[in-house]
């Protein structure tokens, strides 16, 4: 039904690549869908890749260009002359894709490629698309496809699609516009197939239309798709023309690289990275969090250093170092995390900063009576120390309290600022919190000793 | 271009409410999509959300029960008699999306409501649909599609489609049964439309397709519907017949559910829950993770009492406590989240257990070494203990590469006895790793501490 990767595979296929067996290398191609042999990539060298990806008949080799891994193509990319990638991919690549590829080539190389671009139409879109932002609707948009006239009747709109069906992969709707290009309305292929002939576009379209402008971002893109339930979005101008559409595919794809960037960042990953990576990828992707995490531990260094000699008289006042720290960071990651994930899918809700933070309150204040309650029990009961006991519980409501709103506050504030409230679940609110704790429970705990006297 | 929800607009519609001004109601609700009147149930009350959903016509009513959150829809579901369930909503909807309303009715209701549907055929797929786990190809399809015959021509097929196509929403994708129903290829409706009207079904439709069996699981199909860029799949029984077909929207939805039930498990959210929700769910959703922290910090808090003679001799020991403590609980979030997210997404490659382990444990060393001297240089210039610049860089090192190579290995063992490896990024790798940091550390501290004498 489809296709798995599988080890003999690759070990049958790299076998056939070494033979430089162009026969068996281009059959086994035939059977495969782009999409499994873009996945071949990960397991080739570049050099075995070349080899294979230029059997390709042309479709397939652009599609499997697009489909490969960003980071991949660009490798694949630098082993290639200008021309067979223009020639080779390009030329057969839809306008979106085409554009994705270019712009991560460098500057003197996009020049270079474009010049051996022999579909002219294809190398002005390319230029007009490179134009966007990429994390626009712009930049995700492609040019491909099609637009009929208000006027038209059902039999000229087949026609039309006739005439440049074979350019558009895949076609869900048509785009209805009126002569000066500004978008009217959109038409399902099924109501053109269930019209009569002699229907008018206009009275058969759908004129409640949502679109884009092409400088909504991405994250913006995504969420109208999703909440209604759209295949295709049309994209147009500032003054309502229709310059582009945007297809469910790069809508998913766009949709997971956010849910794999807020994913790294509550996890402190700061590179998209695949264990298959290169070890040094992996280092320099979780270095900068660990680094964090060190500089904050050497604050909480300090921090237990300014009562050494209180921890010289008292030793068991260190027994709950760890406990506030991790209850801290983990009540830290929680508030944040949940607003995160709230404002991304946009389901935050209308109230005010004051009232989200008094609710904060509220949810922190339970949570803390009850860890407080339980660790007061324990330490009641295990250690023989009142002041241990007080110490740890009372500080224990302070650090739950004051990470939840701190943990709540952060992402709301960087949101508000227009910088991406992911940031506030990773190393910052973590690091913050863990010192933050081990001070309120050392000065605690030092006060309580001293008073209660061990 | 579309619509946005605003604190004046509930305002309105609230008072709109209030004066049971259907009239006014109606004429607002006709200007909104289905999904905006769904987002809008957040901000009512249940007589509220009652009061304007029941004034919906038939049609945009379906749509919107199958556009509100689960919980949401459960209990609004509660506050209507089983007949308007089923004649109000349910003979409008999706077979799908009816079938997962009445999946979440108690049994005795759900017989209720599927005895007050009118459409019999739609009571039949309800009924059908019912039977499949709801994580699996077959809980995720619907019974709405259009197949044609083999031997069909063109002008047939368009015949077919004028019949049906009211009863079916989107259609994109015509299937291609043999007599006995066996799948055996698809046809899109641009192909259909370019042919000519005599041409055959065989010729025209493409026989190599991507379709998925009743019982696969949703992971794997949003896997499948994502790789090769699907907008609808079709779905068939054991032996090849075309029972339904899944569409991309749904197939968005639980990429969406996916990412957000992993991203609230490594962030340590036991529930789907959103600032809006109250207070005690998001109590709920945060104190199991909150627990299982308090009870590592409870066996921390062991560790340390036994080390209580040394640290009243050398207080200086704790000062890396919450160093160590959340080194080790970062590394392993970070291991572990690499892996889970390559799972996921089905790119973690073929090497054996043994080698990513390998490769794992060189990650760990690269940045335990580098960690490890920063701290040692940290340490030496600023504390004048060489036993605690010891202790804690050598205690570093081991704490890393254990928390890296354990991070790694429990999801790949949870993985593959099936088990969501997913749980083993959250509270689970973080207590371990601080526990066995902190055991570490301290003994190694007390060790070097009493042979260097301070």
């Amino acid at each position: 039904m489809h296709f798995e990767l599988s080890k003999k595979y690759i070990d049958d296929l790299k076998k056939i690549i070494s033979d430089h067996d162009e026969d068996a290398a281009v059959m086994l191609m035939e059977e495969l869908h782009a999409a499994d042999i873009a996945e071949i990539y990960d397991e080739l060298n570049v050099d075995e890749a070349r080899f294979l990806y230029l059997l390709l008949d042309g479709d397939k080799a652009g599609d499997v260009l697009a489909e490969l891994e960003d980071d991949d193509r660009e490798l694949f990319m630098k082993s290639l002359p200008s021309d067979v990638i223009a020639r080779k991919f390009i030329d057969y690549m839809d306008s979106d894709d085409a554009a994705d590829v270019i712009a991560d080539l460098p500057d003197d190389r996009q020049e270079e490629v474009l010049s051996h671009i022999d579909d002219l139409e294809q190398a002005g879109d390319i230029v007009d698309l490179l134009k966007y932002n990429e994390d626009t609707a712009g930049g995700l948009m492609a040019k491909e496809l099609i637009s009929v006239k208000e006027s038209w009747d059902v039999e000229k709109c087949i026609a039309e699609i006739r005439k440049i069906a074979d350019e558009i992969d895949e076609i869900y709707y048509v785009y209805v516009v009126n002569e000066d290009n500004i978008l009217k309305g959109i038409l399902s292929l099924k109501r053109l197939i269930i019209a009569g002939s002699k229907k008018k576009v206009k009275d058969i379209s759908k004129e409640d239309i949502i679109s884009v402008k092409v400088d909504v971002e991405e994250e913006e893109v995504v969420n109208i798709a999703r909440k209604y339930d759209l295949v295709a979005l049309p994209v147009i101008d500032s003054i309502g023309r229709l310059v582009g559409r945007i297809t469910i595919d790069d809508i998913v794809d766009v949709m997971q690289e956010e849910a794999e960037k807020d994913y790294q960042m509550v996890s402190g990953i700061t590179e998209d990275v695949e264990p298959s990576d290169k070890i040094w990828v992996l280092t320099r992707a979780r270095i900068p969090w660990l680094l964090i995490g060190l500089v904050g531990g050497i604050f909480g260094a300090q921090v237990i250093s300014s009562y050494e000699g209180a921890l010289a008289e008292y030793a068991s006042m260190a027994f709950f170092i760890p406990l506030i720290a991790a209850m801290g960071g983990n009540v830290g990651v929680q508030s944040s995390s949940i607003i995160v994930q709230a404002l991304a899918s946009n389901s935050a809700g209308f109230d005010s900063l004051f009232k989200r933070l008094l609710k904060e309150l509220a949810v922190a204040l339970l949570n803390a009576v009850i860890l407080a309650s339980l660790i007061f029990l324990f330490s009641y009961f295990f250690y023989d120390s009142m002041a241990l006991t007080i110490s740890v519980s009372g500080a224990l409501v302070i650090v739950v309290v004051f990470a939840s709103v701190f943990g709540t506050f952060v992402p709301l504030a960087l949101n508000r600022f227009n910088i991406d409230p992911a940031l506030a679940t990773g190393p910052f609110i973590t690091t913050v919190n863990d010192i933050t704790g081990l001070f309120i429970y050392l000065s605690l705990a030092h006060y309580t000793f001293s008073n209660l006297a061990g």
